[in-house]
């Protein structure tokens, strides 16, 4: 079995310097600003009601003339129009091949299309962050995230398709022994997964008498659809847990695309992948204001879509709120690179200052293995203004001494109030009372 | 949206005079002998075992010189050996890009690994075999079976991709309410379930206030996985219960190709349609002697891929019991059309005759709408011998009068006796009470 194989997946467009992509992006944003106007009853309207015309937009700054679509917004298009992908759908059912769909669970699902021509673009954009990630053809991966409607599934699968390793369509429906039963069998060396399921799975394998770094094969890890890896605690443990070469996160959003960044070996921070297919912004969650992509700038991802035929999203709020670098990475890649640090929806707004429940776990974190790493901010009232004093359950470690407590109160509190301005109630857990869960890790709980 | 597409996927094949089909087989037998014989090391034992030379193999008739496989010979090519995809992998961990399992449920689970060529090859296949079961481009189809590690899963989405409707991965694990809210949403008119599934979803649109026919708008089904088609009530209740244009049946066997048989518009017996992929033999299951394939014959499945990289089998018993036609079809097509009576390890022998509950159900069903339809047979020991007089559990609609039930039970008593020589006892259940099931129906039961 050999490993020479190249280190990029795309070399030119990944060592390119980052005038020559804007020039491309910019060339593809004028023709999919007309293609849109002309093929979108949505954003036609959209356009004319704003004022905006596609041909004032030439240029990536040009792209703040245009307001934000969201996803009450998005979901509006399906609602009393006559196509049933809505009427952001700019091609034909003739040309769509296949419909994926938001999960639905927290309102009537969103459904988009892809064209042929869309779906290959995806494959080569998703294999290029996967190959960043570090699979290689000669990789058995598993691959344990949802299959059914989910655009974190098939997509996926194709893209590992076209890396050409040796996928294993698990899904994440099966139960965890079902799944290291078949990783062990198979003497799979690559998983992805949820770092929640990940995390959980370290659990299972003990429980079935299992040792995680001996009895099973896995050298490489990818991570997806929540955040985590920026924890270094969680990535630590995901690594020695299972005891890996390498650990990496990636981030997609399934309006765009499953997947369109990814860690590189540096393990720090990811690269944004996809520039021939999405122009990405960064702005101020509050005021809406472009952030410049500078070093160390923090903001919400916004998406334009830059090369989609079917159901193409202009300026479309991510909810994710990142921390970008612009360093010259050692890999050689010349793209920005990014870390979710929340969801702003989870944001709480505290005394008037932003906490991202996943910074807060990261801070308590630290504290392993006196902590567990799980931990739950517990609200009176949903978020984000917090009224009164939140609560913070941190699970801590069986082997802790009730006497050991006190001190490791005082000392999470410390951290959380200087790092975070973050002064909650500190309420410790035992071990294994917060709910492991498969996929998404739930870290705000309201309780009245 | 123009429906003038072409009546054939693949015209040449599948209206070429069966001796020249037979040529173009003998060929790639020939290849795929030496091929089998010099990379699979199980076969590669088996042959010298055996003492069959691959240059032995020059027709299809020569085939009969080799013993047959089943399950359990390739479950144990999975045992101490160094291949984790058993002693019958002929590829490259390198070239194989995908490994599907069999079920598991009724032992450690069977490994497959498909190449990239294999996958291909699969694609335009299954693609031939849907499209002569009418799925066309503009279609918007529901696919609702298995997609983690199921053969039937990804390589299907992958064959729909390939006709370009436009799919949408539902999978089987979602609730019969959310399959239906999105056929729904998407107005889809295409689906692809099990038979058990497609009935069990009518009393499911019913219990939620929909019309089957007028709330959805499915016009075609296609149905796979599991008899049932064959039986003439179980289609006009899904044809009428749903209001349909048409409902098909396919055939194929996750070991060979998911899909390698379909009904075309006559809807009487699947067509043959992957000559070019697998030679079938039909066989006696006692004796393991070849039967003609004669109009009308009859006999078990046995498969030889005779265009397969990885995990290639050669003369697989497929447990299936078939019925065979070569009358010309109407359709145009020249290959064999074969039916599916039921399993050989369903198969009952009672009193020195070989029944098979799908054909007790086919008989049983005759008499609806007093009867449902759902039937089991209830025995004291598993089969296929069977010593005592068997129980056959029929559903009766709550229509029917209990002064009735004696004139009900004569009648189909008589038909039985008369059609397959099984004379159990007939014991009515009410409606509803055979348990429904979305996967396989399970027609036989032990019970002490």
């Amino acid at each position: 079995m050999t490993n020479e194989y190249p280190k990029y997946w795309d070399k030119e467009l990944e060592t390119t310097p980052p005038e020559e992509i804007e020039e491309l992006q910019e060339k593809k944003l004028r023709n999919q600003m007309e293609y849109v106007y002309n093929n979108s009853k949505f954003y036609h309207e959209k356009f004319n009601e704003w004022g905006v015309d596609p041909g004032d937009i030439q240029t990536i700054e040009d792209l703040s003339k245009i307001p934000f679509t969201d996803k009450p917004m998005e979901r509006n298009t399906f609602e009393g129009g006559e196509n049933p992908l809505g009427e952001n759908q700019t091609a034909s059912v003739e040309d769509i091949v296949r419909i994926h769909s938001s999960s639905g669970t927290t309102g009537p699902p969103v459904y988009f299309g892809l064209t042929e021509g869309d779906i290959k673009t995806w494959s080569n954009c998703i294999a290029r962050c996967f190959w960043t990630a570090g699979v290689r053809p000669s990789d058995v991966v598993m691959y344990g995230m949802g299959l059914s409607m989910f655009v974190g599934g098939i997509p996926v699968l194709d893209a590992l398709r076209e890396i050409g390793c040796a996928t294993v369509p698990a899904g994440a429906g099966m139960g965890s022994s079902r799944f290291l039963n078949i990783a062990k069998d198979l003497n799979a060396n690559v998983f992805g997964l949820t770092p929640s399921f990940a995390r959980y799975l370290i659990e299972s394998a003990e429980d079935m008498g299992l040792d995680p770094r001996e009895d099973l094969n896995f050298e490489k890890y990818f991570a997806g659809a929540e955040p985590g890896m920026g924890e270094e605690h969680i990535r630590r443990e995901i690594k020695e847990g299972w005891g890996l070469e390498s650990a990496r996160e990636t981030l997609g959003i399934g309006e765009m695309v499953t997947v369109l960044a990814a860690e590189c070996e540096q393990e720090y921070g990811m690269h944004f992948m996809v520039p021939d297919l999405i122009i990405a912004e960064l702005i101020d969650p509050d005021t809406g204001e472009v952030i410049e992509w500078e070093d160390e700038a923090e903001g919400e991802l916004v998406y334009t879509a830059i090369d989609r035929r079917a159901t193409p999203l202009v300026r479309f709020r991510s909810h994710d709120y990142a921390k970008v670098w612009r360093d010259d990475c050692e890999c050689g890649r010349t793209t920005h690179k990014v870390r979710v640090i929340g969801r702003t929806d989870d944001m709480i707004i505290y005394k008037g200052v932003n906490v991202f429940p996943t910074a807060v776990r990261e801070m308590v974190g630290q504290f392993k293995p006196k902590v567990t790493g799980y931990i739950q901010v517990v609200l009176d009232e949903p978020g984000p203004k917090v009224e009164g004093t939140p609560t913070l359950e941190v699970e801590v470690s069986d082997d802790m001494k009730e006497s050991e407590l006190e001190d490791l109160r005082k000392k999470i509190g410390k951290v959380l109030q200087s790092e975070l301005l973050f002064t909650p109630e500190i309420e410790f857990v035992s071990q294994g009372s917060i709910e492991r869960s498969k996929y998404k890790a739930d870290l705000v709980r309201v309780e009245d």
